[in-house]
């Protein structure tokens, strides 16, 4: 047998490592969410008699065991100042399927958002959120400089993450280019764009649409503005101030999903 | 002479309670913007070497003399956590004076916001941000149950709470009903609401308007939501799911704002 080249080693390593990357979620609604979403892999459920006695329900459908602990001698590893409501379940990431199966035939318009390096997981938790709302097929995002799934993201995002398929590439300029020949018009969110989102979206109407939002302050990357096929910006009132990451998106999706 | 009513040795006890509070902000955008403030009272700036090098020019027109600070001996009552970036200034809150004018003859188109009990600082933070971006006069909500002026609500204001009219009230039902006498429609957010609210805008296009949002799950009290001339929803592509109220509030910002 041939010997494997090392990049093909190194793929396969690296989707054994996501493989057994397990995530903790904690506080009654994202554990509850999770219990009861047939898609999330589920490992370990820690809980105490009185978080157990408000999952009655969920953890009947969860079909994990729960391990009953003590409120004082809660021994799970969360970040110190998690508020973990005597619940915390250990899952696997969810697994979404390819991104192009989505973007193509997912639910619900065809409606993308795209998150250019934004790394704050309070701000990628309310996006999912308003993601969801607003239907759109899914949040994407880079592997690396973004808020992975972890417990602080679910809590945020208040149910969404076991709804709203987030999806993480290896490179973001990559996925653009591939969207694009799934059809899809690329709107890069920019203080700088020339048209504003309300009229780019009429005039768009009907087609295909990716939202694609870069973080506050550096905003989109070089590579990432030029791949977008307009550059849009959100109305303001005056000259000054922003618009946090996650209400930008709240406000370019409800622009586009209207039409 | 007479004695004075208790009701009026009351009211102003509190008066004199308010003017003798005292906030300390604390990171560099925080502490910059404040002290560019004509408007901002300022009673002590302590700073870092390294802060006061960043802020030069800030601290030249602010007119208070920086008290120099051991970046590991840095003692202002901050809550834990806080990230002070060696920047923290002790300010008086701001007067924006009576409502009615603010709400009659600001700047702008006439838009206000109104917050039934939306408490968490870092949401009020970001609605402020989104108010100024959408020329709202006013961000409105009652002195109790809401969010104060705090150092972190001043961070995720990031600049806003400088230039934002943030105003609390005694009682926000007696506001709703002098806002409606002033001529403003008001609009309440509320998932069972019967017209979209860019419907809604569109039919009171011209009017003046403010939004009324309440905390998330519990929503608008009951006399919040009688006192609503209207009853609207942001609409949702399904049946799961809700936004952050931060993000409700832009999007809600934004409808009425194009009209």
């Amino acid at each position: 047998m041939a010997k494997k080249p090392t990049w093909v080693i190194e793929k396969e390593q690296a989707k054994r490592a996501a493989a057994a990357e397990t995530i903790w979620l904690f506080g009654l609604h994202a554990v509850r969410d999770a219990l009861m979403n047939p898609a999330r892999q589920k490992l370990r459920l820690v809980v105490t008699k009185n978080a157990a006695d408000k999952l009655g329900d969920a953890i009947a459908t969860g079909g994990v065991e729960p391990e009953m602990a003590d409120p004082r001698k809660f021994l799970v590893p969360l970040d110190p100042g998690s508020v973990h409501q005597g619940a915390a379940l250990e899952v696997k990431q969810l697994d979404w399927g390819p991104l192009a199966e989505i973007a193509v035939s997912g639910a619900g318009a065809p409606l993308l958002l795209l998150l250019d390096r934004v790394t704050d997981p309070h701000n990628v938790g309310a996006i999912l959120r308003s993601a969801e709302v607003f239907g759109a097929r899914a949040v994407i995002a880079p592997s690396r400089y973004s808020a992975p799934e972890t417990g602080a993201l679910a809590k945020t995002a208040s149910g969404a993450l076991e709804r709203q398929p987030y999806i993480r590439v290896k490179n973001l300029g990559d996925t653009m280019l591939e969207l694009k020949k799934l059809g899809y018009v690329l709107f890069g969110l920019d203080g700088e764009g020339t048209a504003e989102i309300g009229a780019a979206a009429a005039e768009h109407a009907g087609k295909p649409v990716a939202l694609v939002l870069g973080a506050e302050g550096p905003g989109l990357r070089e590579r990432t503005r030029a791949l977008c096929d307009h550059l849009v910006r959100i109305p303001a009132a005056g000259d000054f101030g922003s618009l946090n990451v996650s209400n930008a998106a709240a406000v370019s999706l409800y622009a586009v999903s209207k039409g």
